[in-house]
C-alpha cells in the first residue's frame, strides 16, 4: 500500500513535471535583465557564473496539490498551470529569504543565494520572485477565469501569505523560548507550511469548479496534508535514514533546532532531565555527539516518536475525513488517499 | 511664487492627511498578532517597547500624488484611498528592507526596524507590509471601482514593483562600479523612485476616470515628477542646507554616496582629477573632511550643481508637457504645476 501511494504520487509528479517546468520558465520571461539571473540560480537553472544549468531542486509539492486539486474536483488541470507556478514561485521567494534568516549555507547541495551574492542582491531576488508569482497568478485570466473570481482568489491568497510570513516570525521568536507547546508549534506550522499549502489545493479546486465553498473544502484538507507533511519532516529530520535524507542522524538535535519532537521533550521531561536539557541548550554553537545520543535517548524514553508520527497520521486521517464530507469518491478520493498516505509514511 | 508652490503642497498635504492615516490604520487593523507590533514601530505608531507614539515620519508624497492625481482627473479623491494607503505600505516595505541592504541604523530620528529586531524579523516584518499593501489596494473593488478595473490595476502595479525592485538591484551593482554614466544613473533612479510615483498617479486618474490611456497619461507624468524629486533630492543631498535637510554639509559625498552629481562628477572630470577621485573612493571607511572639501571644489569647476538643478527642472517640465499633453486646464493644471515646482525648488 505503501509502495503504491509512492507510486501514485511519482506518476502524478511525472505527468505534471514537463507543463509546470514550461509555465515556470514562461513566468520567468517577463525580464531579461541581468538581475534575473539571482532568480534563475537559486531555481537550479544556471550556475553563479551564469552558465546554463539543471539542478534538481525541491519536490514541487504546491504545484502538484494544486494541480491534483484542480483534476479531482473535475477540472482540466492544465488550466491551473498559472497558479501552480506561481505557488511555486512564492514557495521559493520564501526559500530565499529563509535561506537568509536562518543563515543556511547550502540548499540543494549548493551555496545559498545570499551567500553568492551578498544579503542585500539575495533579499531583492526573493522580492522579485514574489512579484514575479503575483503577476503569474493574474494570468489565469487569460485562461478563462472569470475576472472577479481571479481578483477573489488574488484577494485570498493576500491573507495566506500574511500567515506564511507570521507563522516565519513565530518560527525565529519561538527560537528564543523554553516554553513553546506542541500546540503551539503546531498552530505555527500550520501558518508556516500549512496556509500555503491550504491555497495551493484551494486554488486548483476553484479553477476547476468556480464553487468557493466548494473551494474552501479542499483549501482546509490541504491545510491538514501540509501538517502531516511537516510533522513527518521533523520526524525524519531526527530518525530517517540518513542515505534516504540526506542529513546526519540526529541532524535537527545537534542544530538545536525546536522540531515537534524537541517541542515535545522540552513540555514532557521530568524536572531533572529539563534541568539538563536547559543546560545543554544554553551552550554556544551545536550540540555535541554524546548529548545527541542522551537527547535520543530521552526521546524514546518519552514514545516521542510514536507521539510524533501518530500527529502526523491524524492531520492525515483529518484530511481525509474533509475530502469525505466533499463527497469525493471512485479514483479521486483514491489519489488524495494516496497523497496522505504518502506524506505520513515517506522516507525522504 | 515658491512660496505659493510649497502653500499649495502643504495645503493639499493636510487636508488628505488625516484620511491617509485612517486608511493606513484600518490596513493594518488586518491581524492583531504581536508581530505587527514590528510593522507599527517601523511607521511611527509605537515605541520599540510597544508603548503607543506619534513620530513624524515621511513626507506621504505618494499618497499625496495619488489623491491629487484623483482630483485633478475630476474624481472623488477619497474614492482613491485604499490606492494610497497601499502605495504608502509599499513604499514602507521598500524601506525596511532598503535599510537592512543599506546597513543604515537611524531613520526618521530613530533606531531603524532591524537594528532593533534584528535582520531576520525584519526581512518578515518588511514582506508583511508588502502584503498587507496588496490587499488594501484590492479593497478598491469596496470603493465601488468594477472588478475588471482593480485586476488590471493590479497587473499594472506588479509591472512597476518589479521595476522598483530592479532598480534598488542596479543601485546595489552601481557601488561596485566607477563608470555608471549620468544616463544609467537616471535609469536606474526611474525604476528605482519613479515607477512607485507613476503608479501612485495612474491609479489615481484610473480611479476618477476609468480611463486607461489618461491614467496611463498621468503616470507618465509622474515617472517624471518621481525622477525631478530625486534629482532635486540628490542637489540637497550636498549642497542643502544642513538645518532644512536634517543632513551635514556633504553628507553624501562623505558616505560616498554615488548620487546624480557624483556620477556626473566621475563622468567628466579631468584624467588626473579622476584618478585622484579613484584613489579616494578605494580607500576604506568614509571620505575625509578635506577630501570633502577637494570634491566640493572639482563639482564647482565642472558646474555640476547648475547640471543637476537643471536636469531636474528638465523632468518637471517634461512633466508638465505631459500634462499639457492631457488637455489639463485651470486648477487643475496649477495643482500640478506647484508640485512641480515644489519638487525642484523645495530645501528640505
Amino acid at each position: 500500500m505503501v509502495a503504491t501511494a509512492a507510486q501514485h504520487i511519482s506518476a502524478l509528479q511525472h505527468r505534471y513535471r514537463d507543463e509546470v517546468q514550461a509555465a515556470l520558465h514562461s513566468a520567468m520571461a517577463c525580464s531579461d535583465s541581468g538581475f534575473f539571473s539571482l532568480l534563475r540560480y537559486h531555481l537550479g537553472w544556471e550556475e553563479a557564473d551564469g552558465k546554463p544549468a539543471n539542478i534538481a531542486t525541491g519536490k514541487g509539492l504546491r504545484p502538484i496539490l494544486c494541480l491534483t486539486a484542480c483534476e479531482v474536483a473535475g477540472g482540466n488541470w492544465q488550466d491551473a498551470l498559472p497558479a501552480a507556478a506561481a505557488l511555486e514561485l512564492v514557495h521559493n521567494f520564501s526559500l530565499i529569504h529563509d535561506d537568509i534568516q536562518d543563515r543556511d549555507t547550502r540548499r540543494w547541495g549548493r551555496p545559498t543565494l545570499w551567500t553568492v551574492h551578498g544579503e542585500a542582491k539575495a533579499i531583492a531576488a526573493g522580492n522579485a520572485m514574489r512579484v514575479i508569482a503575483d503577476h503569474t497568478l493574474m494570468t489565469l485570466v487569460r485562461s478563462g477565469m472569470p475576472t472577479a473570481l481571479v481578483s477573489d482568489v488574488a484577494f485570498e491568497l493576500t491573507g495566506r501569505y500574511l500567515e506564511m510570513i507570521e507563522g516565519q516570525y513565530m518560527d525565529m521568536s519561538f527560537e528564543a523560548l523554553d516554553d513553546v507547546t506542541v500546540e503551539q508549534y503546531l498552530d505555527m506550522v500550520g501558518r508556516k507550511t500549512g496556509a500555503l499549502i491550504e491555497s495551493a489545493m484551494y486554488m486548483g479546486a476553484l479553477v476547476a469548479t468556480s464553487d468557493r465553498e466548494q473551494a474552501s473544502g479542499f483549501g482546509a484538507c490541504g491545510r491538514q496534508l501540509g501538517l502531516a507533511f511537516q510533522i513527518r519532516d521533523d520526524y525524519l529530520g531526527i530518525w530517517g535514514d540518513p542515505a534516504a535524507t540526506g542529513k546526519a542522524v540526529g541532524a535537527d538535535i545537534r542544530r538545536k533546532k525546536k522540531s515537534m519532537p524537541m517541542v515535545h521533550l522540552f513540555e514532557h521531561a521530568a524536572d531533572t532531565d529539563r534541568a539538563w536539557l536547559d543546560k545543554a541548550y544554553a551552550q554556544d554553537g551545536e550540540i555535541g555527539g554524546e548529548d545527541v545520543e542522551q537527547i535520543l535517548e530521552l526521546l524514546d524514553q518519552l514514545e516521542t516518536p510514536t507521539h510524533v508520527q501518530a500527529a502526523a497520521v491524524a492531520e492525515a486521517n483529518g484530511a481525509m475525513e474533509t475530502v469525505d464530507s466533499l463527497g469525493l469518491t471512485g479514483s479521486a478520493r483514491e489519489t488524495v488517499q494516496a497523497m496522505a498516505e504518502f506524506f505520513v509514511t515517506r522516507e525522504k
